[in-house]
């Protein structure tokens, strides 16, 4: 297996390599890409191909991606229930395959003419879903990307910077004209996004209660999620207990709680509804109970509660770049000031050696990603390219 | 039983009498109300009482009530279960408590020397929810009137104007920018609401799909619906079939339903909810199902569905008066262009006689309202005091 632990100085050796190699004679790279063409179970469909990259045009870039996670909604994609559909195309000889993967960071290895606000050695982010990820490189356009200042994070919080962090930003920013002070409650508090909520809402002087299912471990998760800046941590039996005394009464006084985010859904939603304030909002982006959401038409009609979905995706899609480079230049920033944590993932890496034998390397390619997508109940997967 | 047919001669010549007792000497009259000091079913805590109301006041107005509906809201609130509270206060020897009723049209008989804006004889409704409508007369300032300009339309519809013409009014309003030709949907549309909804969309030129329980009766309802202008009506359970195909689809086209009413909830809400386009909202206003919503995670995160709440008593106390006048306004032209009809509803007429023994009209009284609260799962009551 091509698994081998990532240092920083074999990735300086790594943009050595690469700006030399602009600098002097630039052969588009091989492409090796995790790709499918029809949908279905990941471990089934997927087909690792390989395929030389075009010239360069004047308005195109080339990238090589440093590394792609994977994501619950890589997995719907490949398996045709995710409602943004897989871009398929011809790549190379290959008619008619989508490369898999959403998010992931990658650095510029050559540009067109005339493509201006990149230089070669520049790390880019996806602007849009559905690019496909998971290949060690890919021929781009301006529009596909956007430049993050990576000086100071590491490639793991680069490459997982689109999803989880920006959906968590976005729900504590724009359902609430959230004040310092201001309290939120979520269920599945100890998800990437549940994680990413508790240390922006902390940076941000929020307080959050945090659901978390009951579990033999509860109180090592409780400990490590107030390490990350939780205001108090409850397990779902205790929410769902009648008369329980919640330890933040005291500290919430008349003001109650100001926004709920929900990614489990279910009945559970229920006792998480009742504790918000009159008028405020409901914000679910998963079901991870796999049930419909359970609202009393009370809470709606004279809590005036409300309820809305979000969806990472579309907030790209409905607003313009500029918002998204500024949503991602403050995400940087937090992680940058080390108020915003790497997500605890596990990290598969494949070595690329030019010498290696192509067909070798693809199957092994094809191999790390299919591990880690069944894996992928686990922990968080990351694959890292190098 | 006082239970007589209510005419207009008799109407005309009750109007005479008040004018000429207010123009010679203008003796209060006595109350009789409809009235609890404790929460319970109603037909065990309403008592009926009857005070003196007191003198004029320079800012006071005295009513006389012409009309009262029995609304859902009102048993709940003698049940205690509203949530909006009852103002239980002293009414001359009765101490704490409250006269039952939130709904209904009054005449002005009296009115304070430095109040303007309202003459004897004028018709007005009730500004807020709690006012107690049921009883013969009360004492009120301006602030807790409206007056309608009532010229043409009946006293039917002058009672049952605040809460359901209203409430249907404000939810095609406020939820959805609709356009003429739009499309709406909504459940339970045999009630009060659903058939203004129906009405008022019809005048605005907007379509409705209406659902209504299947029943022996369908085709009858479906025809009386569609004769005061519903666009299709069609059964839960049609609704519910797998395939069905929809009537409406032709007429739709790729514009989609643009919003959905609710006063059912529990599980129909679902198959109501996925034929909403996207991002557009879904309004509860009742549970007549007794049960809560359900609603799949994917409509929110996907479709971006919104869901809320209405409630007419929190629009009333949230919103300014003028926004209320010109609402009524809308919704009198409607009326008297003859676009929204009278609710069918059973008219139980109390006759009041200065001669008759107090007791005796006291006792019958609160034997009127009882047997129509016992009677209110049925068809909509409204009691006439003439």
């Amino acid at each position: 297996m091509f698994v081998q632990k990532f240092t920083i100085k074999r990735y300086s050796l790594l943009q050595n390599t690469l700006k030399k190699r602009q600098l002097t004679s630039y052969i588009p790279p091989k492409v090796r890409a995790i790709t499918f063409n029809k949908h279905g179970p990941p471990t089934e469909v997927l087909r690792a191909v390989t395929y030389q990259l075009p010239p360069l045009t004047p308005t195109s870039l080339h990238l090589k991606f440093l590394a792609s996670p994977i994501n619950p909604s890589d997995i719907n994609q490949i398996e045709g229930v995710y409602p943004i559909k897989p871009n398929f195309k011809t790549l190379g000889e290959h008619e008619k395959i989508a490369v898999a993967g959403n998010e992931g960071v990658a650095q510029v290895i050559g540009i067109g003419d005339k493509v201006e606000d990149l230089k070669v050695g520049d790390w880019v982010v996806m602007g849009k879903s559905a690019f496909g990820t998971w290949r060690t490189h890919a021929e781009a356009t301006l529009d596909d990307v956007i430049r993050i200042p990576h000086e100071g994070i590491g490639i793991v919080k680069a490459a997982t910077l689109t999803v989880n962090p920006c959906s968590a930003y976005r729900m504590l920013k724009d359902f609430a004209a959230l004040k310092e002070g201001d309290f939120v409650i979520q269920n599945g508090a100890n998800s990437g996004v549940g994680q990413a909520v508790i240390q922006i809402a902390k940076a941000w002087n929020i307080n959050t209660i945090n659901i978390i299912r009951d579990r033999p471990n509860f109180q090592e998760l409780k400990d490590y999620l107030k390490s990350i800046g939780a205001t108090y941590v409850i397990s779902d039996k205790d929410l769902q207990a009648k008369n329980y005394e919640f330890e933040w009464n005291k500290d919430i006084g008349g003001k109650g709680i100001a926004l709920g985010l929900n990614c489990v859904s279910g009945k559970g939603v229920i006792s998480m509804a009742k504790l918000l304030r009159h008028s405020s909002s409901l914000v679910t982006y998963g079901a991870m109970s796999r049930q419909p959401l359970t609202i009393p038409a009370s809470l709606l009609i004279f809590q005036n509660l409300k309820f809305f979905g979000f969806w990472m995706a579309r907030w790209g899609n409905e607003n313009p770049r500029s918002k998204r480079i500024e949503m991602l230049n403050d995400i940087i920033e937090l992680f940058k000031q080390d108020k915003l944590k790497d997500v605890i993932c596990e990290e598969n890496i494949w070595g690329v050696n030019d010498k290696d034998d192509d067909d070798v390397l693809t199957r092994n390619f094809l191999e790390i990603f299919k591990k880690a997508v069944e894996e992928f109940r686990g922990k968080k997967q990351l694959i890292k390219m190098i």
